[in-house]
């Protein structure tokens, strides 16, 4: 049997608890060339607040009844002549929201738990790390010396985001809520300032923690950080808008950037991006990144808990920011 | 004896008549290479609002009781000693609002009015042309069959906008406020598609006159055509942001663009751009520009009042909208 959470209601704001449904059903039988995965982690990301709302974005919105979209990753257990994967296999894909996954194989793909332990490839070596990756190096273009801020800090992009361009060079400015996590930005991630957007002013925070400007924004949040990001623009500067978490549980409009003509003023831009568009790329990047976490240049959190029930409840760390790290569901 | 516009005093919102002093003072005695200018056409420009205000800018706000910033073109009258400059040439240069300027010749060019006239040295060849033409070109980067909205289309950057995306090969859509001004764009400029804001629900006309979406917005308004443009982006849309009209007399914030997460969704990117970035290029920019003249593929309009006095009124035209073409005030 397969414990599968079903999308049953389009949420306004904050999901609430009646948006899924936790249904048992039978699993099928496996037709030629199928396997079964048993998902050990599920992956909770933001963009998945996007994907309920249905409108027109960069991938089609969940169905009503269709088992909740989500990253995730497990092992074969059951395999009917498939061509590349035997039971054991360790598979990263799109499980979704349950405990098990009957696939022909599509958008899956093996990786090696002996490497790395499962819940770094649902971070820093999947989604989350391939996004900071590509955005602050192919979007943000950093080079050695920029000033880079980035908002969600500590979350599993941003802390990528800022680990990578500290790597290369930069001077790293991060926006995160809460002492324990600025603490963490500073101590175990390197970065050279951090900004507790909820105990500062962030207007005010980023003028003086940032006397000389920033070259690069990489933007997860929206809303005034954003704005107040934009105040503070060097010429040429570049913010890659990657996420907007502050604004996905809007009733209202989104809160759009009203200092935007400082883009004008700074001749500087704002391109948004979506990591897929460099999914034949993700391969190299996975190396790169395993290889600065070899030696010792980069490093992840995940912050992992159970049970397939308590599915809602952990969702909702990701909008209060009660986690440390990527944020993960463990279901086996 | 020189009549002066003295700036006096910020405006907050629309600029009234007490914003300036027309003052009536003794032109100083030419020193060692220096010229008098004699101003014949001074150009008003909506960028002129922004200097008035006392926030960093790409360019110094006026002085409280300095001259009123602005573009213009005159004759040498008198010279002593100049280097470059002789009785008689026609000069193009920051002369301010007045009637004489002396000067040592700094940001000034000598250019041929027997080729063209010279209002269109402060239009279609002057800083408005040059904003079209690096804009469109090196910000908007346009290629064959792109798909191009312009905003302020009938305006002095925005119709040459529109026209070098026409000589490009694009599928041009302006928006402008009234009939006269779209019936211009259709019959005098070959736009493909106009719309006017005053009369028709923008976003409406959008989805309907563009269905497949745009690839190019060319913004000089900001507000809710530039919110409206964002809902209809191609995938790597690019949007110039050259100026927002709509939003410099504002009294509280600047409208943001709430639609701007379509940046993420169409992985495309939003440009600010200073047309002073591209002086160096500006005499390669005005023979292309005149070459496309004479060959009768680029036409421009220039809509000239008389009189320094009348400077506040006019300048009024520039946010009403009622002009057409390129504003300027003949002062001789």
């Amino acid at each position: 049997m397969n414990k599968q959470l079903i999308f049953k209601k389009r949420p306004v704001g904050l999901p609430d608890a009646d948006t899924w449904n936790l249904e048992t059903n039978e699993i099928p039988e496996l037709k030629d060339g199928e396997v079964l995965i048993q998902n050990h982690y599920i992956s909770l990301d933001p963009a998945m607040r996007g994907w309920m709302n249905d409108t027109k974005s960069y991938i089609e919105p969940v169905a009503i009844g269709d088992v909740m979209r989500a990253g995730s990753i497990g092992k074969v257990v059951k395999a009917n002549n498939h061509p590349k994967f035997n039971i054991g296999d360790c598979i990263v894909g799109w499980g979704g929201v349950q405990q098990y996954l009957v696939t022909n194989g599509d958008n899956c793909h093996k990786v090696n738990d002996s490497i790395a332990p499962m819940p770094k490839y649902l971070g820093v070596l999947g989604m989350p790390g391939m996004t900071a990756y590509f955005g602050i190096l192919e979007v943000g273009k950093i080079k050695e010396g920029d000033i880079v801020l980035v908002s969600g800090a500590a979350g599993a992009v941003g802390s990528v985001v800022g680990q990578i361009a500290k790597i290369k060079g930069c001077t790293v400015i991060g926006v995160a809520g809460g002492k324990q996590k600025c603490d963490y930005l500073l101590s175990d991630l390197g970065f050279d300032v951090a900004i507790d957007y909820k105990s500062e002013n962030i207007l005010t925070a980023l003028k003086e923690k940032c006397p000389k400007g920033i070259d690069v924004y990489f933007d997860n949040v929206g809303g005034d950080i954003l704005d107040a990001a934009l105040t503070i623009l060097r010429k040429h500067a570049r913010i890659v808008i990657c996420g907007a978490i502050s604004q996905y549980n809007n009733t209202g409009h989104v809160k759009g950037p009203g200092n935007y003509l400082s883009l004008l003023v700074n001749r500087a831009s704002m391109q948004g991006m979506v990591v897929f568009d460099y999914t034949d790329d993700y391969g190299e990047a996975a190396k790169e990144i395993g290889t600065w976490m070899m030696q010792g240049k980069l490093s992840s959190r995940e912050d992992i808990y159970d049970g397939i029930e308590n599915f809602h409840d952990v969702f909702q760390r990701l909008f209060s920011g009660d986690k440390m790290g990527k944020l993960l569901l463990k279901v086996i």
